[in-house]
């Protein structure tokens, strides 16, 4: 084809893109695909939770739930919590209802106070850095920046952050920590293998800076769409084996579970860094609100491999939805890749370099909110400008299927303006 | 009476209570009045809070509870926050369930990083402190040491801190705020009068430090046990006439309306200041549990005062067994004086000097435990160890009268020794 048809080709395709844009833009679309928010058919599976307890207020010790008392969280709780994470109860706190709070909490001891034995990372260095995979969550991200923590790219793979990327990295002593979704990643959807979760767990020992410590958000770790579920490797036997137990800190929490932000976040670590958590938590609050704790072992003991399928079954096909519309229009044309995750709560869309941006604007320009162009990276600071974050969940199934139509056509529009910029 | 007759009388009073005080170690008395926790007939009062929504979660702007969102609180639980600190809701933040979590998150952001337009406490002294009104709060007193605060003890009236203190104190430039607990105060009992509300609010004007903070815990705003309740002056009227609302934060929960450590505790401040507050939150929470909230709303709106009432149905009987059985025992004997409170959850007992610790070690010899000795000054410091905080609501009403009876004669025998030792 001559340079002059292909031109014609980009031309006459623009035009009907074009047309096409206008007309969904005329559609009145108003969608969110923003943020992982459960539907509401999901939290309907919890709304039992109010009224479960039936006057019954003891706990399994026999103490009564609506009094003071308990730092650490009802045994019953953090035993839930402990399931989530592969640890036993005595590693576990089981908080309030937000884990950002509890990693706040901790990124904040490890820098200023020192966890436990720890001496606080500003001892060491003026300039902490933390490591964060990218694509990666932008409240993780929001946590170090607010601390006045710097942030390094880690470039993520299909089996986790890249180990080679990791080993160099923390040969700097300014390097203080790493920020992980190890399983269903946000937002690429993938799983840490055990290769990467045992490298992880060795970074403690192996880093230049004495006090490096693993974050790992394991917001997901039930969250699948597949039977056999995928499995994560447990970081802490991982942690005990190369002898960096106080190395780790890892999380979770029952809002993608039960109810979003009414639900139980959890913390686990040794559990000496635990009662050295204790100890500066105890000057902040009382305890943790118990009542709700029990509410969900009320509703979760045992039963959490058999709710999560309701959600499943709830979610899958949102992601089929998405998998499908994006074969369908951008299959085979070399404009965009995305990730078919097997849980979790999102696909990660990328277009070819310098798009993501003006796709966004487009999308939002007809009606559909995506999560904003940078979110994925440290800074908001995309550096190719390709990652877009599809939130699935929240939308219905056939507003999901307009929206995504949306985002396909926009990616196919800003793809072809690009080429039409570029010609000559 | 001569010297030897004297002796002879102490020493004979001396066995006749050592003699009475060994009768009761061997009743087997096993009590707690050390924490200020409502009893389970208290809490029953609350417990349809479980179930109470009934399978609707929608909030009064049509929003759905079981979902993330909204920072603040539900604006119907600001507004009953608005209702305990006599603020406009939008003057007031909702959160989590644990006003000490507020109070500690309110004072590290003045101390290091300002509270809006505000310079941190630490740009402007390496030695900042906080005015702490005695006897007063242990938990106060721990938020501001663990943030490495030091303290000065101001005398405390039965009309609140003494004003001539106070005015004398804030000439100094590294004091930066106070703290206060103004209705029932713990663990006096006592009421600010309007004179004194008036002028600690003007203190964030006239102090030298130029980010001077009242922080005014009004845990006990509606626990009253007398009709008509006794009146607090409102602080944030007081300081807007002062044109000082940007240094009062008010705090309150519902722990000792509804469950302890499973209700929703607020602060309250100006709007400016509450959005500063906000951005720095963000960071750490998408936002509070506003389920629980909620629950909270349609139990109580409308319905504090009358629910109250119940409480104080269930706690009077309490007070008045105290004060019953301590003039019984040592009225008119020159040996303690105690408080009378008209509402809240303490009675603030003291001995003659020097005697407090010996007490309570006693009392808890004797099955019976108290707050510990200091515990309600800084650094567990009671300069003239006198002081002992009765927490009556807890234990069953015969348990209490046990109780204090062994707290009274812990305190006559305490004092006779003390006697016979100084009797040459």
């Amino acid at each position: 084809m001559s340079n002059s048809q292909d031109l014609k080709t980009l031309q006459s395709e623009e035009v009907e893109l074009t047309f096409e844009y206008e007309r969904l833009q005329n559609c009145s679309i108003s969608l969110d695909l923003t943020r992982g928010k459960p539907s509401t058919r999901q939290t309907d599976l919890s709304s039992k939770l109010d009224g479960i307890l039936e006057d019954n207020f003891i706990c399994e010790d026999g103490s009564d739930a609506r009094n003071y008392g308990g730092l650490y969280g009802l045994p019953e709780a953090r035993a839930l919590g402990g399931e989530l994470l592969a640890l036993k109860p005595e590693q576990v706190l089981a908080g309030g209802n937000s884990s950002l709070t509890l990693m706040h909490l901790c990124v904040d001891q490890c820098l200023r106070l020192g966890l436990g034995e720890a001496k606080p990372w500003l001892a060491d260095t003026k300039n902490p850095v933390m490591l964060c995979p990218v694509p990666g969550y932008d409240r993780h991200f929001a946590i170090s920046e607010s601390l006045g923590i710097k942030m390094q790219n880690i470039a993520m793979t299909d089996k986790g952050p890249d180990r080679a990327a990791l080993r160099e990295a923390v040969k700097n002593p300014d390097v203080v920590g790493i920020w992980c979704v190890p399983k269903y990643s946000n937002p690429t959807g993938c799983t840490y293998d055990e290769v990467t979760v045992a490298a992880i767990a060795q970074l403690p020992g192996t880093a230049a800076c004495p006090e490096f410590k693993v974050f790992w958000d394991n917001a997901y770790s039930v969250h699948d769409l597949e039977v056999p579920p995928t499995k994560l490797a447990s970081l802490m036997s991982h942690a005990q084996e190369s002898g960096t137990e106080n190395g780790v800190l890892l999380f979770a929490s029952t809002s993608k579970i039960t109810f979003a932000g009414s639900g139980i976040a959890f913390v686990g670590m040794s559990e000496s860094n635990l009662a050295a958590l204790g100890k500066h938590l105890a000057y902040m609050t009382i305890g943790p609100d118990k009542v709700n704790q029990l509410r969900h072992v009320r509703l979760l003991k045992n039963n959490i491999t058999h709710h999560m399928q309701k959600h499943a079954a709830i979610i899958k096909p949102k992601f089929e939805a998405v998998e499908q519309c994006l074969t369908q229009k951008l299959g085979n044309r070399n404009i965009a890749t995305w990730t078919k995750p097997t849980g979790g709560y999102f696909i990660s869309l990328d277009t070819l370099p310098g798009l993501a941006k003006n796709v966004i604007k487009l999308a939002a320009n007809a009606g559909v909110k995506l999560t904003p162009a940078g979110a994925t990276y440290p800074y908001g600071r995309d550096p190719q400008d390709t990652n877009i974050r599809i939130a699935p969940t929240f939308v219905k199934l056939d507003d999901l299927e307009i929206g995504m139509e949306v985002v396909a056509l926009c990616i196919q529009l800003a793809t072809v303006r690009q080429q039409l910029e570029n010609h000559t």
